[in-house]
């Protein structure tokens, strides 16, 4: 079923303990779309670009089968541009340069053509811009899932709780889940959360894992130990394109089938940070991929069937 | 089959962002023995503590089938006592008092009665005492468990990495692993620690859960997502307590059945930091462990059987 992926196409340049990039591609919906790819090929693009925007990345974006007629390309202009450095723990990093360029006055255009999607994906971006999004659909989706960050819960409260309101599943880190709901049992937070809208909440904890709260059900899965951890950046998004991808995929929002979701993104995540930027995700093989979620289904896997 | 326990039983006085206690029972063995009582009344502890300690904590170890022949009690002398203050994010705490006492010169006389043990749990304390445990001993154990923490690998690191040699299974926590072996990634520190001896090693990350490595198997455990955090001291202590005590009631120390013994050891703990200090593992009621078991497995059970 198709997908609609609304979010940031951008540059980053990244810093992290084992070394650092040039511009490269970043923007959460680049992460996004690269990583639904794997599931769906009814995904959606709308999202901004400036005319410095290599076409390659587009041409690779349509080539998985990402429909980017409501990607907006601005002659000269430039596009958005971040750079970051990780602290040594990988856990929190410091921003270095923020030039928002073409994304400081973004008009999320909804193409004609985009109007009958059934899932969609608000990645990371002003509150404002996402309620927009949601007002701009003639139908609503059947699901729509969300992602912010602590900035927003700084600068604009007011608007990211009454986009709240709006959807049914926010996906959030531990600190951030804590910040917004000042509760610091991720229980207490969960639960606090849910009453401001989203009846699902995903809370991402980087190599920890993610825990998934719904109704009075919990469901966790951890995030792979792995050998390399190379740059965390796009980890969260990669998750969230595998999560709606795999369920945009199967037709399926039950609570049952959203823990394969978590396990799916959390498998792309992993992937992820193996490499800087997206140069993991780009071209992935689909054994790589069961291999993982193999991997995944042994790491918690006890028999413990009675005690 | 018969468990030995070695290591502190003390006062502590807490403060976290809930509260504070005064003097309070504490120390890694009383924890330890608590968790263990759950599952074995065959242990034995060895353990040093003032005239000033209350003989009623000492008849409830006894009552709980703890044997205390072991427990010396030094007569004018002061027990251990340390007193610490969580921050809020409850992952990291300062020490406000550390009073050695009767710990100064604690000589652990092994009592011939408890020359029989299968099991040897090691809490933290001194390298060089943990190993003089190991060498009083006239028969090696069957499996030697050995928890330590990273202000051992400051001031005893030479002690600490000759003990490692000796014991079957290291526990420690993720920023003791990354520190003792210079690797950040997890799996490398892992891979880096076992070539100091221990063939399994289990790390603890507090509320984010347990891996346990050895070979080429890695298994982890969440830790529940509670509504009441309040007091993780001694969590660590209380799950090695469930773990080896499940593994002693056992008797079964292959790789499967350690991963119940984590379950089991993850169970305790998550009961411990419902409260201050031991109060609440103190009287457990089977069916709250029965419970919290289920919640568990439940938490990590996902149905993706083929992908």
């Amino acid at each position: 079923m198709s997908l609609l992926i609304v979010g940031s196409v951008a540059f980053d340049a990244i810093e992290t303990p084992f070394g650092k990039t040039d511009k490269i591609i970043g923007g959460a919906a680049s992460y996004i779309s690269l990583a639904a790819s794997y599931f769906t090929q009814k995904s959606k693009l709308v999202a901004v670009v400036g005319e410095d925007f290599p076409a390659a990345f587009i041409n690779h974006l349509q080539a998985k089968g990402v429909d980017t007629e409501g990607l907006q390309i601005k002659k000269g202009e430039k596009s958005f541009f971040w750079s970051g450095k990780y602290h040594t723990d990988m856990n929190s990093r410091d921003t270095l340069i923020t030039e928002l360029n073409v994304l400081a006055d973004f008009d999320p255009i909804i193409p004609d053509s985009y109007q009958d999607c059934e899932y969609l994906m608000l990645g990371n971006l002003t509150p404002a811009i996402q309620q927009l999004v949601i007002n701009r659909l003639t139908k609503r989706p059947k699901l729509i899932v969300m992602d912010t960050m602590n900035f927003w819960m700084e600068i604009a409260l007011d608007d990211l709780k009454n986009t709240l309101k709006m959807v049914d599943v926010l996906t959030i880190n531990d600190e951030e889940a804590r910040q917004l709901s000042g509760e610091y049992s991720l229980v207490k937070a969960a639960a606090k959360i849910r009453e401001m809208g989203p009846k699902y909440l995903i809370i991402k904890k980087g190599e920890n894992g993610a825990l998934l709260f719904h109704g009075k059900e919990v469901f966790f899965a951890p995030a792979l130990p792995l050998e390399e951890v190379f740059d965390p950046t796009g980890a969260g998004d990669t998750f969230a394109g595998g999560f709606i991808g795999y369920l945009a995929k199967t037709g399926d929002i039950s609570f049952e089938n959203m823990k394969n979701a978590i396990i799916f993104g959390s498998a792309m995540a992993s992937f992820c940070v193996e490499k800087f930027g997206t140069e993991r995700i780009v071209e992935l093989q689909e054994e790589e991929l069961q291999h993982r979620i193999a991997a995944f289904r042994n790491l918690v896997k006890f028999n413990l069937a009675s005690v």
